[in-house]
């Protein structure tokens, strides 16, 4: 089955009434990914700053490259909750540097081992290894350094850099690539395996989609029922992100990917798709895009951003 | 050259005249020690935490060993200027997770490729490559989510994050490693060395010292005189230590400093030692000894516990 026969899926259909926003989605997509890569571009030291060859590695490893979906979830949430766009542009680059520094270690060879990653060489092939774990760690420490800056308020900063310290800690981001690495060989239950996807990559996106609100309204209790609302949908597309990716590491191929395809499968990894098929797999992330919708009811149109890219996570060929 | 020999040279002698004050630094030491011990026992996930491997790893790393001298910094800094015990605590234990995740990464087979690290086996010994990196990243986020959480108003703790992220970043203590790394083989002018140890192992050493008084008083205009003085302090014991490692390096053995001792010349790695030789290296760690009591003058004996630890900086054996 090829990503094209996905997205033909009924189940995950794209609603065919389209009253200009399929084209407002597109230009504003395009435009929050250009500003994304602006503020990364101006947030990281530059590549003659010694030492060059480590910041030269850093702007490879987080520049020009990327679906950005953390960054367009945090500015529509943030956008939801009248956040000011400079805040959103910050905090969406700290966030993208967490991930991006989770993605240049997990390529390393004593992890999944990759030579490729959003269609370039990986970091320790295009560098060495030994810069590839530097520029991890330095960017997971400019991601801290950049919330610490951000134009809020002192309260407001510091609850942002308590939400990204506890997703990208021992108990979501990185515990998650640990039960990954260590289910290599073995079979997990469905519900230790969508465990482990909410680590490893729920809490990113789920912080993601909480940051942005942050930036904007207060968390008040007044606010609670928005908050709970958003941490359902996050985490409902959190876990298709997932889900999805298995669907397309099983069906597509390694120039669609830009990463190496068939992976989880040489690897002996559990995956949705090894574990429950790829019909039933499909059939679950078309459920999480409903519920999804569904947490985002209360807020009518005004939450169209945080809909359409809850479609975008579940029908991307890539 | 024997550590007794170097701590019974005349340049650098303890001074012979105790009022008492030696046997209480002792007990202040141990007491200290003891609490950074406590305080990083409760703040880690416990080792039965999911998943419970890179938890037990994590303990491993940063429990039950190391001098604890960033520690000691920070809660005599903060003695100084008044700061809560409780603050101090977990801010020293912050500063320690970040020492414990860059030694961690830096005894890696692509790094350092050392085996033995506070006489135990390194972490990538005792477990694996994959585990180490990612007990190294999640101590980095488990230091920025303790600061998130201290017991002081958010302005203190967000200036907190920045100071340790900044300490913590490429221009700092990261950029520090990969100069070392690329080092290796080469010859360094002595500024060019000095900068690499100004990052590597000062950077650090400065941001323990500064934000214990960060913990304390505020950083108002008023209090700029005393963070310029500590400042002038913290950059001569920084790089007091390095030189005092690369001498003790080059005459200690390996039983007595815990790790493998001669490594640099092993490694062929500019040293203060192999670019200055040994007395002019034991010469400049006495004068930085100086430069470091000068800068504590002004604050007469309220400074007593930061200058006994200059003493303790240069005389250490291991």
């Amino acid at each position: 089955m090829t990503p094209e026969a996905l997205l033909q899926d009924k189940a995950c259909e794209i609603p065919a009434s389209d009253d200009g926003l399929a084209e407002t989605f597109d230009a504003w997509t395009r435009d929050t990914v250009r500003r994304t890569e602006h503020a990364l571009a101006a947030l990281l030291p530059t590549s003659d700053t010694l030492p060059a060859r480590l910041h030269e590695a850093l702007r490879y490893a987080a520049l020009g490259g990327g679906k950005r979906i953390r960054p367009l979830l945090c500015q529509a949430a943030g956008a939801l909750a009248e956040a000011s766009p400079d805040a959103l542009d910050a905090t969406s680059a700290a966030i993208e540097m967490i991930h991006a520094y989770s993605l240049v270690h997990d390529d390393l060879p004593a992890m999944d081992d990759d030579d490729l990653r959003r269609g370039k060489p990986t970091v320790h092939v295009a560098y060495d290894e030994a810069t590839a774990i530097l520029v991890g760690d330095a960017l997971q420490a400019q991601a801290f350094f950049t919330l610490s800056e951000l134009p809020l308020p002192a309260e407001r900063r510091i609850a942002l850099v308590r939400e990204l310290a506890e997703a990208a800690g021992s108990r979501q981001l990185v515990g998650g690539q640990a039960i990954d690495l260590q289910s290599a060989g073995r079979s997990l239950s469905q519900p230790a395996l969508e465990q482990m996807h909410r680590m490893k990559t729920g809490a990113l996106i789920r912080a993601a989609v909480r940051m942005g609100a942050l930036c904007g309204a207060a968390d008040s209790p007044a606010n609670a029922g928005v908050y709970r609302a958003l941490d359902d949908y996050s985490s409902a597309i959190g876990l298709a992100f997932q889900v999805v990716d298995d669907i397309l590491d099983a069906i597509a191929d390694t120039a669609t990917l830009g990463k190496t395809a068939g992976k989880d499968a040489y690897d002996d990894k559990p995956t949705c798709v090894s574990m429950l098929g790829l019909e039933a797999s499909r059939a679950l992330a078309a459920e999480l895009r409903e519920r999804a919708h569904a947490a985002l009811a209360p807020f009518g149109p005004r939450a169209r951003r945080l809909g359409q890219l809850a479609d975008v996570v579940i029908h991307r060929a890539h």
